[in-house]
């Protein structure tokens, strides 16, 4: 089953998928959003057999991979939720419009279609969440776009039994034949994303890979969008007054997001900005009783998981709070318990080039500051564009009334600068799927900061506005109609030049 | 004034630009409007100057370049409308919600923001409504971005007076230091686009130089987001029964939209497909009595055209319908009037190299299609993406109701495959600025087409998306405060996992 897909059969697949398109363009929102909910309840109906395999093939708990079931098949739900609702087709109608200052205006209306056949390169490290029925595929399922996913090599055989479930559901929902597609191999991808049917790309992984897909997108003779979420070392910053009244809480809250998963998470905070001198590391050192050792995704993680540890382990100043480690069994799979560390800010700055590199497992660095430090310019000094970043402040603080609220704000500005999401008091880890979800940030978090790969947001992706000019009702879409027979939220411009605000200081 | 920009100049610009971000993106959405209105009353003022040095640098008429200042300002006017309304932030609040199926639910709230300085290379066509204060500058500006202008050498005279006027009423209207900047010269506009200060790009121009700049964006160390409107050749189909109906309005059209400017427009109709046989051609030449003479914008233009009309008119089975003509006179300067060539779709067919480029100037060809001719399975033979494609119909045919109702229904999805704006018995070029314009098309007809050029969605392309996770009010942006200061539309979510629309079935 998970051979590598060679040609014929991957110029098959193509083919189906640019042959689908049309039909899959042409189903209404509302039998797409059946369909979607039909392959939700496959998936759970599936879950205990897709368990006991993804427990296999990534060494991940029942309990982790269960509730992620359930968390992809909520968000299949909600993309359901969000094509009944329409908003995301940002329906607008300008009508004709004699008296507009540039001339006679005619009726404009704009609606969004499907892009065309996609290519989604699955994640290793959420089998479910980001893998072949992932956020991803929701998205581009819900948008109308055929979908090719190309699996990812840590669960191979768990994509293909996800995709058989899917695929299933999707055909007896109705679905258009080639809206759904599994291919296996890097080779095959590439082919994929380079071939000219291929109209956009999504990606989850590391930032070597999705440069060099995003590198392939954009220099293709007719360039297509192509949405990375890549890397990300999510930086926190503690204050004296947040770790003064609730060390405790602080300490137990981190630990449990540095080490959840086996830290294998693109949120996972991996730097802490403490004052120096705290009570924090010892409550760390406290909260650690009883850490589980974890086993990692795949042996080539456990092993660059292990390289970056003794580097950061051997870098001039580094002091380990909790001494974790990780060991190798006979299959060459690294069982890892988490490993924290100090630093002081001089130390760090110092070693920056070993330290700041993510590094992808139970792994943090709490950075010790002056008490003069000025941590809003520490953010461009040491990260690149992050998907969070999160502060954690005491309960005066959170009023804004405070001697120190200046340089909190500015610190606020320069992480919503650098980052999609801003927390407070709280972890990046568990991303909640919600409407107002941002998950992406500037490069290297994300190849394309203008969306989000978690939320029912991520459908824009997949999508392309289209006007029609004084299109006659038999030609127009159903979201652009004026007796809307989908009820869509239709924003109808006043007539008139404008809303005649910009001439108020004439 | 408008040497080539050189460092230190240049870096002092950038430098600037930079800077000036933070406090930009700070002023509020009315302190903004207030200011573009500003820049808009100042261009009216300055009109009878500016367009003096216009005729001069572009040879473009007095009426042409009069009217495109008035739009120019009311471009700006409509940014001012869309700062206040606020609609564009798309602010989106989800409640916390401790009954989520995925557990608890953070509050999550999330805005856009400013992306930081911006690089705008403007246009050579467009003087004034496509350069230094034209739409992408007005989006750049509306978004709160700082900007920088790389001027058209066509005119950049025209561009000095221009940016002097802008940052007079700028500065006048409050605006922070350096927002807002001008260079000149290509090297000088490359080196900018690569500076990683500089956050995103704008360009309208030709294939070749837009390719050039997005390659350049998309292969930076960290790549940015670019957004060129390059080529397009617009096809136009035409039906039988339109013609039978009203063949002197469509070829009287037809000859305004193809000679408007000169030609030199990238909505012009490069092609039209009408019924072999058909009385088209002969209303076209009665029509064109009195075409007037006009001036390309510069000799590098009129000797392309020239080329390109010579090789037009040389393929074989090229008929003219109109014999129009180009003249240089002693200062290089090419002075033309409209070319109409008639061809048969399989002379076309067979000379495709030759006759699919665009010839950018006042021609066209009429492509004579025989009666059987599947017309949307042309689309995708002769064309990429286009800006637009243009569908005239008879008033028995706009009902949807004739026998051929199904063929003009699949060229209708042909058109919304391949283009960003489909008009219906109109003409593409004239486009109007409002809220549901479309001006974008696939590959080559932009460079990323999920976005416009032309209409308040514009400012989309210069903003970024962040979300707040369990803010304090203290540290939430405005928009998304519960007391809402702004006023601006808010979607808030309802608790409980989702609307629940996903469970119907289960």
């Amino acid at each position: 089953m998970s051979h590598e897909t060679l040609s014929p059969e991957l110029e098959a697949v193509v083919a189906r998928a640019a042959a689908a398109a049309p039909a899959f363009a042409a189903t209404s929102p509302e039998d797409r959003a059946r369909a979607i909910v039909a392959v939700a309840d496959a998936l759970e109906t599936a879950k205990s057999d897709l368990v006991t395999i993804g427990i296999r093939e990534t060494g991940l708990t029942e309990a982790r991979l269960s509730s992620e079931v359930t968390r992809t098949a909520v968000q299949l739900r909600l993309f359901a939720d969000t094509l009944v609702d329409g908003g995301y087709l940002d329906a607008r109608i300008d009508p004709a419009d004699p008296d507009f200052a540039l001339g006679v205006r005619p009726d404009i209306r704009r609606t969004h279609l499907p892009l065309g056949p996609v290519i989604n390169f699955s994640a290793s490290n959420f089998p479910f969440a980001f893998s072949v029925m992932g956020g991803d595929s929701a998205a581009i399922l819900a948008a109308g776009c055929p979908l090719i996913v190309k699996a990812h090599s840590g669960h191979p055989e768990l994509s293909d039994a996800t995709a058989e479930v899917a695929a299933t559901a999707l055909a007896a929902a109705g679905m258009p034949d080639g809206v759904f597609h599994l291919i296996h191999g890097r080779e095959a991808g590439v082919a994929v994303l380079k071939d000219p049917r291929i109209k956009a790309g999504a990606f989850t992984g590391s930032i070597t890979v999705g440069r060099l897909l995003a590198d392939i997108a954009a220099n293709r003779p007719a360039p297509i969008p192509f949405y990375g979420e890549l890397g990300s070392v999510n930086p926190v910053f503690i204050t004296a007054g947040a770790i003064a009244e609730r060390a405790d809480v602080i300490a137990s809250g981190y630990l449990t997001s540095v080490s959840g998963s086996a830290g294998q998470l693109c949120t996972k905070p991996g730097f802490a900005f403490i004052p120096a001198g705290s009570a924090l590391p010892e409550a760390i050192r406290a909260a650690a009783d009883e850490l589980p050792e974890h086993r990692l995704l795949d042996p080539r993680i456990a092993r660059s998981f292990a390289e970056r540890r003794d580097a950061i382990l051997a870098s001039p100043g580094v002091r380990p709070v909790i001494d974790g480690g990780i060991r190798f069994d006979e299959h060459g799979h690294g069982w890892a318990t988490p490993t924290i560390v100090a630093v002081s800010l001089d130390d760090f700055r110092h070693s920056k080039e070993a330290l700041v590199e993510e590094a992808f497992g139970p792994l943090s660095i709490l950075v010790e500051t002056p008490a003069d430090t000025d941590h809003a310019a520490l953010m461009p000094e040491f990260t690149e564009g992050n998907l969070t970043g999160t502060l954690h402040l005491s309960a005066d603080e959170a009023t804004g009334d405070t001697p120190n609220a200046a340089e909190l704000h500015a610190l606020v500005d320069a992480l919503a600068q650098q980052v999609g999401r801003v927390l407070f008091n709280g972890w990046s880890t568990g991303v909640a799927v919600t409407p107002a979800q941002q998950h992406g940030g500037p490069w290297p978090a994300t190849t394309n900061d203008s969306s989000t790969s978690v939320g029912t947001a991520a459908i824009t992706r997949f999508l392309r506005p289209v006007a029609y000019q004084n299109a006659p009702t038999a030609f127009l879409p159903a979201p652009l109609r004026d007796d809307n027979p989908l009820s869509v939220p239709q924003s109808i411009a006043p007539a008139g030049e404008s809303k005649s605000w910009g001439h108020r200081w004439h």
